[in-house]
């Protein structure tokens, strides 16, 4: 089959690989009807150091089942799933409480194995944890938006969620990627009274304000922080989504948070001590995040797009096929593109 | 009157000053009664660099109100009060939220004016919104319990809250101060099933177990956060109490917390970053915390101290008068002392 393999920094291939197959009685295989390129996936883009064998790319899709293991009992053959970015049992103590991605046989698919995601089929371990079957056809016009439940809208809700968002609270989302723009929609569903969204790029802004936001800031850093005061009354946003990850966003987050407030951070951070901790502490910040749990929030999200309360997939702004993936990488990292979908 | 004046690092000294008097309407002048010395002091006591003026110390105190400002309601004169180490108006937005450490007029008592509470009297601002009227004698047998209200017993209880202690966890509490053991108390008193003190002093840590702490960890780094794993069956503690405030014990508080659990931070970080960012991140860790709002927890433990339900006065193993304050200093960082009460 055709999959995506990365071979360093800026160097994306289509290449022929081994079809995946059944390796564990509780595994699936899904011919991958929709992926796409993740905002995470542009860190390795910018810094992969060179290696032998490529690593295989994506961990986004829906599919429909073409296989089962022996011990699969949820999903069969011809079932169209989605596919959360994290794999998981569905049984352990962590899956119970709805942390999958702290599941204790779970894991990440990029680079698991040869099998990701930007390819025409996939291994999915733990098929029953991990899929969760659409009641929809495969080209359905909602596809779009479904294919955002593996990835950036639960991410944009877990920020939302981490963060406190409720009814009546003012609410800053930090980053205008297609996870920001997921954050405005996790905030304005859940009550914001206002939502502040921090970019720069003016189509995300105005998708943004369609999204519910309802107030824009494009300066960075001290004056990014003293505008968002300046908009919320002097104190602060009660709730901050980190959408980003770097060191200055998030000092910035908790910098515009107000006092006893929350800070959801769901941007893989790209330093190992977080910066802003002490400001955090004297403003008694709660500071959460990570991770997001897409397999929890699916049912609570899924009938927002089936009922057409929320349209996330207007994030996406061009669709390749995998051939075009390279392609697709280039557009995202150059930001002529918001979010790349994949026709395989 | 005396008062405690520190000049430098390790240079405390009781000299006669000025009675402190009413400067503006809303302020009270309290004869103290109790005060203490505080885990924050060794703090400057261990690096504040030599100056012409001393700095006056001490915010915790129990005293009887002397005099008080026109516009004062809420106290009066002969009045029996406990000082939280924070003043705040109980008015402001963050008052009423139960936040007073965030008070918009509001701030704290080392080195505010020349009045703190390692003396013979003390000026509280705000003492409408401050102060607490206690309803016993100022020689009751409860006095040392009471005095804790100021700082220790509300810091503790705060890292309790923030971390998240409910009926049925498991809480770890990383230094064995008096705010570790006052956050032992607080976390008996809400539930905890499971309590885990770290430290090294075996005065202290007997006294823990007299607390309520079923478990002790006397290793320090990856081993106390493997020990605090094996005694969770594996996985990490559900709350986590941060008592220290030292980078070292950031990262170990962080990494010994159960994924999807939270740590609260009260020991004043001695970092600008936080150290265990990444981590929390990636187990998706909330980290919370800071300067407790002590005013706002008396109510809910005021009751529990009065009806003998609990004795944090026991971390008080020293008494003395202004005179023995400089060796109360030296004793409490000789760790020969685990808190030192004055009776001025």
């Amino acid at each position: 089959m055709r999959a995506t393999l990365m071979y360093e920094a800026g160097d994306v291939r289509t290449e022929d690989v081994a079809d995946p197959s059944i390796e564990e009685p509780t595994d699936a295989i899904l011919r991958v009807t929709r992926a796409c390129i993740c905002g995470s996936d542009l860190w390795p883009y910018a810094s992969l150091e060179r290696r032998e064998t490529g690593r295989s790319m994506g961990h986004e899709a829906i599919g429909v089942v073409e296989d089962v293991g022996n011990e699969v009992r949820n999903v069969k053959r011809g079932d169209l799933v989605v596919m959360p970015f994290a794999f998981s049992d569905g049984t352990c103590a962590f899956c119970h409480e709805g942390l999958h991605t702290a599941c204790v046989h779970g894991g990440f698919f990029d680079d698991y194995g040869t099998s990701a995601a930007q390819a025409e089929a996939i291994r999915v371990p733990y098929a029953d944890g991990t899929l969760f079957p659409l009641p929809v056809g495969e080209d359905d016009e909602l596809m779009s938006s479904l294919l955002t439940l593996s990835d950036v809208l639960g991410t944009g809700h877990h920020a939302a969620v981490v963060s406190e968002v409720e009814p009546g609270k003012s609410v800053a989302v930090v980053g205008d990627g297609a996870v920001g723009l997921c954050g405005v929609i996790a905030a304005e569903r859940l009550g914001a009274e206002q939502i502040i969204i921090l970019g720069r790029h003016e189509d995300r802004l105005a998708l943004a304000r369609e999204f519910g936001a309802t107030d824009v800031v494009t300066e960075r850093g001290d004056e990014a922080v003293e505008r968002v005061r300046d908009l919320t009354g002097g104190f602060g946003a009660h709730s901050v989504l980190e959408c980003v990850g770097l060191g200055q966003s998030t000092a910035s987050a908790i910098g515009m948070a107000r006092p006893g407030g929350a800070v959801g951070r769901v941007g893989v951070p790209q330093d190992e001590a977080m910066p802003g901790g002490e400001a955090a502490f004297f403003s008694n910040v709660r500071v959460g995040g990570g991770p997001a749990p897409a397999r929890a929030y699916i049912e609570e999200l899924l009938p927002d797009i089936l009922e057409g309360r929320i349209e996330p997939g207007k994030v996406f702004d061009r669709t390749v096929d995998l051939d075009g993936v390279p392609d697709g990488y280039r557009a995202m990292a150059d930001r002529e593109s918001i979010k790349v979908m994949i026709e395989p």
